[in-house]
């Protein structure tokens, strides 16, 4: 083989594929039996490379597939902490399966690129269909499909990247509304004291906060007894910025929040951005539904969407918990032409006659990246190897696991829930005498001893959170059932190693 | 099979990627024999699909793969346009390969995530050495390198979101340096009038610009005749903003420009900064390479990225000209701390011991999105397989039928090169007696015609520019060499199209 090499060469295609995917068939049916969390010491991976890359590759015969797949074996896979085992517990889930990979193989193999319709209009119009699937199966109503005057789905990479156009569309239409000079440096951002970490990065990134702790800006509004987002203090936010003539351009609600899973209230939360935004001004409402809304394939959990019709969109991620591959977060959006007014720039060498007749979607003009993968054909497939009640056992089976645990931990009288469980998280903690509060105080001590005893036996992989409490937040162990693989086996050891190393704690505590 | 189905189950797997690499190969064997820019009308493959997502799936026996693959063959394969086709000419190239396909299979298969060091320390530690290897191989100085006390790389999705970081991190190092509510709402942004529009949309984005025509803090800087930035210009510019008061805070530097691969000089424009700003003041030099970084594989293309040692970041992608599937935007920096600084925010679930002890990367904050698949894996098997001499050879293919191409143009008097060709690009026009400029004068109709003639036969695919000229903007038609198949008959097949279609248009010209 010359070095110039085959470069899409058929015959190599088949022989690499049918070696790499047996490698993955060999992980797949391991996966479980590795240590979940990796042991690999910091630099360990990047010391076992070389330091220069090879000047002859495998095409000039200077190298090896054996030598590649060695490498794998011996200096990758010790590397990774695994998030396909059955016994991984930690973040949330990060869900692939079969159809899914397959969907990013045809992907990578057809390599077209979506910016525009026009660059390729399957690409583009796949999408859009299979968006407004989701949006049925997750119960939105057909204002966010592509079917209505104004809605329709895009993916985009991940909620952070989804919350950022949400701010940056919001603050858009609020300038339209009001001028732009009138609102410069004046327009504010709301969200729980719960929500997630890339609400305040889009705040950083979009230049409404200086830094991760600059709330000059950005309010991050009180919650209740659940960790829900009071609608009240967000009125009361919003009231209070009015006064001093700021202006509101973006509500995020989180429904499903990354520490424990807490449901902000959409129609409450609408009726308050109604009732105490400034005259003539409407924020957008943005629903981060990361986790949950992969749980709304399931008709007992749309409640949580409750009043979502007010929201100017909703983002989930089926790369979390519906059996997609990592990336694609499912954006809706009531407000199209909202969203990508405020994103749309067209240069010379990217105009075409589809794009100016105004009948095509331009996803480019979504979000922030130009260049898009063929993302949709992996969410098309999964959609069509498990149907909606393939998608809704798999959440169902989690969420009765999930519900398990918690009565497990909730009968044994040395542990606490610290948070409702609406889904498949359980958020618990070792109680402790000196349980008054303040951060780490002897009982988060104790906590964080169980964690890194837990983690330590390669078994399981947790992580942590912190939860408000009366006197002070407290550190609270989060056990997150959604792994493809996990069964009832897997959460009763990950209970019997908790309670074991419970009673290892709490027999050398002080 | 049950409906929850196989999820990771190994046989289902290896049937079915047996089946899709066999449908890539004999996607790959074909692709040429397509019509290159897809025929599809707006709403054709929207109409074909289901309006309805299915109630029962392939694992409930209620869809088949075979009607799958079927509608891959009747619905998707006629709607798009081939990237990979021998005789794409268009935009850039977005090339793939064999290795990367099997790298984009592997990462799919491991589903793991690489935000943190901690989730999966071979994600990062994998990705910082070969970001190091490519640093190399293109010819960056240490500084850029993770072995430097300063400096690393990181894969970003695409240029767009890098020019977007290099703004956030120039934005923080100012806003640090001089106090963030002395610069509010005066920080600048320079770039040339051929920049690519993604850093008009990182100034929208970021807050620095109301729309794409919004020029309050966004300055785009006068070129030369060979469509380069004029340093003179820029340090001009810089002067008169700081004695309006204004601070620069970035300046993109474009080396081979999306228009007609123009190379911004580096180094002069380095002195302009150094010169011009305000006393105290080091804004942010990020330089986007992102077609021609690539090229610098050879020493003899090395040339355009002189002076590079004063830039804060560079970034270029191996998505389009360097074998790797999209997306692989390779990100450099000097001034890690400076990058990370500006995207960090860690909330309490996301802390662990490795970040805290600052030994170890952690990607996530390099960039504005949290989660982050196994990218490396690809650039890793790409640089294995062909190494050094193999991208080598590669790029100076495509070089080489470029200038083949232009002397045929340059050749026929009926047409003019309208740019200087420092790489695969060739901007060419159809010479016409109304030439004396304006945007749409009838050369340009001329021009625009044989364009979509050209496209209309379905052999090739190319697209057009704006050029500046005396008198006004033109249009000119781009020839982009650079699909992996491309051989110097599919060059020679455009070429004979392109005369004999300047035939039909000049004899019907009016």
């Amino acid at each position: 083989m010359s070095v110039g090499g085959p470069h899409l060469d058929s015959e190599s295609l088949r022989a690499l594929s049918r070696r790499a995917t047996e490698w993955i068939a060999r992980y797949w049916a391991r996966v479980g039996e590795l240590p979940v969390l990796s042991r690999a010491a910091p630099g360990q991976v990047l010391r076992a490379l070389p330091e220069h890359p090879p000047e002859v590759g495998i095409a000039g015969a200077g190298d090896s597939w054996d030598r590649v797949f060695d490498d794998l074996d011996r200096i990758v896979l010790p590397g990774l902490t695994h998030w396909q085992s059955p016994r991984f517990f930690a973040y949330f889930p990060a869900n692939i399966s079969t159809p899914s990979v397959i969907g990013e193989l045809l992907g990578a193999g057809l390599g077209v690129q979506g910016m525009l319709w026009f660059t390729s209009p399957a690409c583009t119009e796949l999408e859009t269909r299979v968006l407004d699937w989701m949006a049925e199966l997750i119960g939105l109503p057909g204002a966010f499909r592509s079917t209505s005057p104004g809605g329709g789905g895009v993916i985009q990479g991940t909620a952070s990247e989804g919350a950022l156009s949400a701010l940056v569309a919001g603050r858009d239409r609020v300038r339209r509304a009001m001028g732009a000079e009138r609102v410069r440096d004046r327009l504010t951002v709301y969200a729980s004291t719960q929500a997630h970490s890339s609400v305040i990065k889009a705040a950083m990134v979009a230049g409404l906060a200086d830094g991760p702790d600059d709330r000059r800006r950005l309010r991050l509004v009180d919650v209740d007894g659940s960790l829900a987002m009071r609608p009240e203090a967000l009125a009361a936010a919003i009231r209070q910025d009015a006064a001093a003539g700021l202006v509101p351009c973006l509500v995020c609600a989180t429904v499903g929040t990354t520490g424990t899973t807490a449901v902000d209230p959409i129609a409450p939360i609408a009726r308050a951005i109604a009732d105490a935004s400034p005259p003539g001004v409407r924020p957008w409402l943005h629903v981060d539904a990361a986790l949950a809304g992969s749980a709304c394939v399931c008709p007992e959990f749309r409640w949580m969407l409750d009043g979502v019709e007010h929201a100017d969109s909703v983002c989930f991620n089926p790369h979390k918990w519906l059996l997609t591959n990592f990336d694609c977060d499912c954006f809706f959006t009531r407000d199209r032409r909202g969203l990508t007014r405020a994103h749309t720039i067209a240069p010379e060498y990217l105009r075409n006659a589809p794009s100016e007749s105004g009948e095509v979607f331009d996803y480019r003009d979504w979000h922030v990246p130009l260049g898009r993968r063929f993302r949709s054909l992996k969410l098309w497939l999964v959609l069509r190897y498990y149907g909606a009640e393939g998608l809704r056992e798999h959440v169902r089976g989690h969420v009765r696991l999930a519900a398990l645990f918690e009565s497990w931990v909730r009968g044994d009288p040395r542990f606490e829930i610290v948070a409702p469980r609406p889904l498949s998280l359980v958020c618990f903690r070792l109680r402790h005498p000196d349980d008054a509060g303040g951060e780490w105080s002897a009982g988060d001590v104790l906590n964080r001893r169980l964690l890194d005893a837990l983690n330590a036996t390669g078994r399981v992989f947790l992580t942590h959170t912190s939860v408000p409490a009366a006197g002070g937040a407290r550190i609270a162990l989060r056990l997150a059932v959604g792994s493809v693989t996990t069964r009832e086996a897997d959460v009763a050891e990950a209970w019997a190693l908790v309670r074991e190393h419970a009673g290892g704690v709490l027999g050398s505590s002080p």
